[in-house]
């Protein structure tokens, strides 16, 4: 069992910000990553269609025989995960509670602030996971739906960028927020912008890199870590190999990502 | 066979703008529309994805017993006009065509540009058009993905808009062309600040307008012209209901949009 991979999803790209943190600190765990990016974005469309897409993503993943799932998908972890936890009957790591619980140690203030893309701002569910941790903490959300796009043309330190940042950004700078969760997986790839406009005195939290601490636990905590001392396999799986995908993918990445596989869901 | 509808069919609601074309120029024709809004964009997907889809786009239009299929999208209508013909064996129009012709009507210097969605850059089929029309105009072509982000988050007039679309018509107007086609039908939504920063001498071409008065001519061709005078049916599908949909819908139909019906394909 400990061999077997851990299996990672997103619904495009973004999620290999994530399997990069869990390289960084597993680097013995084979990997399995999916993409959706036939389908890609999930984050403005309705809950109702991604969890329908999450179930499928996770039926991919548990033909390829993995021994945990990591929805490295905001949005997926936001409307989805009580799906793939009854689907997969595995442990299943989402980006929300890792990340809740990293932000609430964070604040000093007790007000954080939270940006996504519109599904997962719209479900609530990092106000509600923080609250259930500390409920005298003040959450203030912010919807960034041009964040992901801007991500993914290279735009990252563009002024353009940082025109719509600070736009974004304006009220969650009023309410004198002290943490800010970047929930979702593009973002950290424009945290130069995000952290200028927002100020130095505010601890900007990477949902992904918390995650990857928490499969660490949990892999411990469950005897499941892989005992091996070899390489670890990466496979890569997308249902779309579009144009620029692996120029793009690369520097979500931070390294070159080998073959990539086309499946058909 | 007359009074059955016009399909309609786009990635999404950008072909909204089309509709809008249609009901202005052929007020007493039924139509149906279809969005396919759950896996909204295709512009950044592969052909053969793109391919798929369409031919399940034309398949619910079948469905509906559509005298004629527009296929809306400039992305669909360049990669994928040869399946959607093939399934549907009804008179298809798609927006290149008629685009291009215009084009080439209105051009003095022989200059023309294209902007559009990666895909629709990707296949050449603006250029190739052109130049079956007439080989001695010469095409510049330039993807700008951005456009429809900020086209559906309305950012309409924005100064970040227009920032980044001084970066992506720089090399069109060092070019001196006259006239531009603006080739995916969110564009039009953006096209005070095209036409700002490409300049008042350059034509902008609507494609999708100029595909509204390909469907009146062959629709008085073949004789399938609805000759009733009572108000026109519309109907309106899409794949996936998510928020702000009617919202944005409206601003590109520029009315209201009615009952919006979800079906799953």
């Amino acid at each position: 069992m400990n061999s077997q991979p851990i299996g990672v999803f997103d619904s495009g790209i973004g999620g290999l910000t994530v399997v990069r943190s869990l390289m960084e600190h597993l680097p013995h765990e084979n990997l399995i990553y999916f993409g959706d990016t036939a389908r890609v974005p999930y984050g403005s469309k309705s809950s109702q269609v991604i969890r329908e897409y999450a179930i499928q993503d996770t039926e991919f993943l548990l033909s390829k025989n993995v021994k945990m799932i990591v929805i490295a998908c905001n949005t997926v972890s936001s409307v989805a995960l009580d799906v793939v936890i009854k689907r997969s009957k595995l442990p299943v790591i989402g980006v929300i509670q890792p990340g809740a619980e990293t932000a609430v140690k964070s604040t000093k203030n007790k007000r954080i602030g939270v940006i996504g893309t519109p599904a997962t701002i719209l479900s609530n569910t990092y106000t509600n996971t923080i609250r259930q941790i500390d409920s005298s903490i003040e959450t203030f959300s912010r919807a960034c739906p041009l964040f992901v796009p801007l991500a993914e043309e290279g735009f990252i330190e563009h002024p353009a960028t940082e025109l719509i940042a600070k736009e974004y950004l304006f009220d969650l700078k009023l309410k004198k927020i002290d943490t800010l969760i970047l929930g979702c997986t593009h973002y950290p790839i424009l945290s130069k912008i995000i952290q200028k406009v927002i100020g130095d005195n505010v601890n900007l939290i990477d949902s992904g890199e918390c995650a990857a601490h928490q499969v660490k636990k949990v892999l411990e905590e469950t005897g499941l870590k892989n005992l091996s001392k070899l390489k670890a396999n990466l496979e890569f799986y997308v249902s779309d190999l579009p144009h620029k995908f692996t120029e793009i993918g690369e520097r979500f990445l931070g390294k070159k990502m080998g073959k990539v596989k086309v499946v058909h869901l």
